[in-house]
């Protein structure tokens, strides 16, 4: 039950960086919900007719009413609990919009430039990869840099939208060195980021809702095999 | 100046939907603003200062401060002029999440699947680009019956951020004819859409933001025969 009494349901897979972003959103509203791990081989009826567009985890069900697309649900955990918990987005408008650029940043550009790392054919085409999710991460760093004013995190001294969209990649920017021999949150080359993904983790829940980095190692050699990738 | 009596400057191109789209937002709240054309060949000085990460218009320039990308753009409008006019987002959180998951529908299928109607080499590759088009509408003309409860736009009784974002595309979606002989917004196969298109095009001064299909097709004939394109 979320603390308004509403219920609340996700709809989710462990290894997907846009369910923990929810996972993420609703653990720093200290909002508590229903987990439910659904089987992407075999997805519920429940999951096929909550997303009949894209199918896709994940799903919030509040009060039995779905919301798809993980950033449309971190911006409705935001606006729906308005008086519960953090704001995950600033109250000034142009605060707003800063954030909202930079969320949509890392979601456009993190994603496709890390899927070569994790089915690219060749080393040579995973390694080059990582290199280029660094150089995302490096002109992230500046505007870090830029926008939180030396506090915490992105949001300020607490964790907001950026925040979240970053932290929900974070188990798999840290499986990187392993997957691929390159360490993409590199403490020599975005050193801000790298500490920040600490105090990140270190945040009360936040720990248990990224995906630990063994398992998903785990999960990308199965994935690999299936696919007949070397 | 804008009603506020702050600043308003928008950095665009003519053709681009996405700058189509904050000009629309603008329109539909009653905002007076500064257009200023940019040569993409050319780019200004202000441009690049203004939009370092993407270097793309559109920007919005409130007060000296910059906000770039259309969708970022059009809900900080919404966000800095909460006052003034009408709002884009509707004020309850579900019926903000709806709007938000269409608009990203759009912004999501509607762009990659036109394009090759616009850069396709040959008239197979456009034409069955068009007809990809034509599926996307199908799928959002059920949302639009579904969500826009009989009235007369997707945010109900005045236009809202999902009448914007489709209305950015318009101007090329109305050209599709004519490009490649498939109309893309077919009485026949969307009539909702259709009327919506007439309505739409008929609000106070959209009809001046949405670009002239003649003005288009000449545009997307230079650009084609520049990039050496049948």
């Amino acid at each position: 039950m979320a603390r308004d009494g509403g219920e609340l349901k996700l709809l989710g897979m462990w290894a997907s960086p846009f369910v923990a972003r929810a996972k993420l959103a609703l653990q720093i509203k200290g909002l508590s919900y229903e987990y439910v791990e659904e089987d992407l081989g075999n997805k519920s009826e429940l999951l096929l007719s909550s997303n009949p567009v894209h199918k896709l985890v994940p799903v919030l069900i509040h009060n039995g009413k779905p919301v798809c697309e993980s950033s449309v649900i971190v911006q409705y955990i935001d606006d729906a609990f308005a008086g519960t918990g953090p704001s995950l987005l600033p109250a000034d408008p142009y605060q707003r919009a800063v954030a909202r650029f930079w969320a949509a940043y890392l979601e456009d550009k993190l994603f496709t430039t890390w899927i070569p790392v994790y089915i690219g054919r060749t080393s040579e085409d995973r390694l080059e990869a990582a290199r280029q999710v660094v150089a995302v991460l490096e002109k992230f760093e500046q505007a870090f840099e830029e926008c939180s004013g030396g506090k915490a995190f992105f949001g300020g001294d607490a964790a907001g939208l950026v925040d979240v969209v970053l932290g929900g990649f974070l188990g798999w920017l840290r499986a990187s060195q392993m997957m691929c021999g390159v360490r993409v949150i590199d403490p020599a080359k975005t050193p801000l980021l790298a500490a920040w993904a600490d105090r990140f983790a270190a945040l009360d829940g936040v720990r248990e809702v990224i995906p630990d980095v063994q398992r998903l190692l785990e999960y990308n050699k199965m994935r690999r095999a299936r696919h007949g990738l070397p």
